[in-house]
């Protein structure tokens, strides 16, 4: 049987990813990592008037100035009006309204005072220490676009923009279905050699937080055809997305695969790539399914090249590719495409990437994907990669 | 008055922070992005026996060999042993242990049956598709170092190990007061010109979000000696560390400059930098307030300078340098230490640094921190940075 490409089991995949236009509001104190929904727009001026940028005097500019006649002092906040005219001025600080007239702001440091007479020691130049309308940005001006997540710089500014009800995506809801009569649960006792501790679970749960998703972790199935259908049902009940790990490759008891026989529309059914070749993608109605493999670091790397696709499709974020420097020879083991664990460096403004501590084997060691590591993609007619050529590498964090 | 330099801010800041050893228990499903408190190291070799690493026929390899006589087919989790002699072989499933006298798996796909007798159509190296023991790790390895922020391949290896009840650092409380008889708080509306949305305190809470700690948000305080004072240390009885906005610089209303003064061990009065130079830190016992100026980019900006310094100290974190290449011109404007908002770029293994769309003016600007930014630091007695200098970068995220 002839495998799909990875490029085309993406544009597979793709073609069949509908538009994600749930939606709701939460507040902007429960806004930090969420999708905003619509573009920001800005619907006035910031400032809309001019403002201070420091603490000082506010005056009309004037080469020949030697010194003020302080009118008042107004406080942070105070709406009180004054209009100043040549030679006058207005105590003024940080942030608060220029005054009618003034259009540059004396630092306190430049000036000397006494009895209402404040003496320029140190001249300012023209519109000094003034911000002017529109400094911050300007009406109709694009602020955050739709499919943002937002970061603590993005909420300070909607909360600038008064904006404190806010409509971001509705987190995709994806079921987790670890199966295999030999896996344990989490906490619970090994009764023999051959158990084996799910760890696919939690890891695919708490990926699932990072992209932004909202995990349901299901019961862990034993290998048995009916329980296997019946909970992939169940799970896809209260699921947009139901993953599913084991089950899936050529042995006699990959019941996921049987399941996703009968009732499913096949999306995709294997792939030319390592790890992952097994992998299977179903849908029923506008619901998705991911049959991952059982070894959680494919089951991890899976989850990176194709779930995080549709969670990213929908929340309108791009796959994180780069290019890096690679730092060693890399010899390929496999004739398909690679994605290997890699550790980044980056030196002198440049990207690195190499094996150190990497482990070489099977696809079942978990511990080449911490310390933030990335996945180098060694394309499929690659032999080798020699130390110094430019690789691409997708970020998996 | 000589201002003290970023370099001897740190040195004496540093020197002030004591040891965070305050520890508690999580669960596992519980410590996405916790800082570990201990290294993880492996009891154990893993795998502990020799596993299958697909579906296949486990057997005793020999060169000569052309079929194998079938004893018994194991599913994944049974704990039936069976030792196998010169030309037998059981089934056996991805994960599953190797049967006693089996060395080497000979994949489905290679090999026909017929009346329990599987015969070789590919034969495969010795040891082919085994996980040797240690494959994963080795007794005694360390394989998450202390402080470690749990991303969730550091959590699926916990669960590998069997770990469910992790012991992570406590959140610092952090306490976020925002000061200024300007300041309107979130939802709430204007009432003149003069009036300012508070975005200081909702950023900051994020920002400690995202840097492990515990935000407490404290309500507005107006410009008012007593109020200010009692605010402080009222915020300072639930929280390890306060953070103030506004009231520091050189104005008559700046009452948490003269709040500290009063009962609090100054520990940095001032610094050499743009934007900041007005920070004061201060500590009272083992408590610290950072007071940070009002302007929201200044605010996040010092945060990002000394709050996180101490977090990420208690936290086991490195400060996240990195050299980049200026991609256009830099001409400083101020004669301090300069941090400017910039974009990072990656093309072909290398990091552009850019300030495309980047607003001129001053620190109150907060949509130049959105868009992922970071910061570009230009040194004191620098006067320009050409385009193509390797530059030294502040990530802030």
């Amino acid at each position: 049987m002839k495998l799909t490409s990875y490029e085309d089991s993406l544009k597979i995949l793709k073609a069949t990813i509908k538009h994600w236009d749930r939606v709701e509001k939460v507040t902007l104190t429960n806004a930090l990592d969420r999708h905003i929904a619509y573009d920001i727009i800005a619907k006035d001026n910031h400032p809309a008037k001019p403002t201070s940028a420091m603490d000082g005097y506010a005056f009309k500019w004037n080469e020949n100035l030697n010194e003020l006649k302080l009118l008042d002092i107004l406080p942070a906040g105070s709406d009180k009006t004054i209009s100043i005219k040549d030679n006058e001025c207005v105590k003024t600080f940080t942030g608060s309204l220029m005054s009618d007239g003034a259009d540059t702001l004396i630092p306190v440091e430049n000036v000397e005072i006494s009895n209402s007479i404040v003496k320029i020691i140190k001249p300012v130049a023209k519109n000094f220490a003034v911000r002017q309308v529109g400094e911050s940005y300007k009406k109709g001006e694009i602020l955050i676009k739709k499919g943002t997540k937002l970061n603590y710089a993005e909420i300070a500014l909607l909360a600038e923009l008064g904006i404190f009800h806010v409509s971001v995506f509705i987190k995709p809801k994806v079921a987790i279905l670890a199966t295999g009569s030999e896996i344990v649960d989490l906490g619970e006792p090994l009764q023999n050699d051959a158990q084996i501790r799910s760890s696919n679970h939690i890891a695919l749960a708490m990926m699932m937080k990072k992209l932004g998703a909202q995990p349901i972790v299901c019961e862990i199935v034993k290998d048995d055809a009916n329980t296997v259908k019946t909970a992939i049902l169940n799970a896809l009940k209260s699921a947009d997305v139901l993953l599913t790990t084991g089950g899936v490759s050529m042995g006699d008891f990959d019941f996921v695969k049987v399941a996703l026989k009968d009732d499913f529309e096949i999306v995709l059914n294997g792939a030319d790539i390592k790890p992952g070749r097994h992998i299977k993608i179903a849908r029923l109605g506008e619901k998705y399914i991911f049959a991952l493999p059982g070894f959680p670091y494919s089951a991890m790397v899976m989850t990176t090249l194709y779930v995080r696709v549709l969670l990213n499709t929908w929340l309108h974020q791009d796959e994180p590719y780069i290019k890096a420097i690679l730092d060693e020879k890399y010899e390929k083991r496999s004739p398909y495409l690679e994605f290997t664990a890699i550790n980044l460096e980056y030196k002198d403004g440049k990207i690195y990437a190499n094996l150190n501590g990497k482990k070489l084997g099977s696809s079942a060691i978990i511990n080449n994907l911490t310390n933030n590591a990335a996945l180098l993609v060694v394309p499929k007619h690659t032999k080798s990669i020699q130390k110094g050529e430019i690789v691409d590498i997708l970020m998996i964090i």
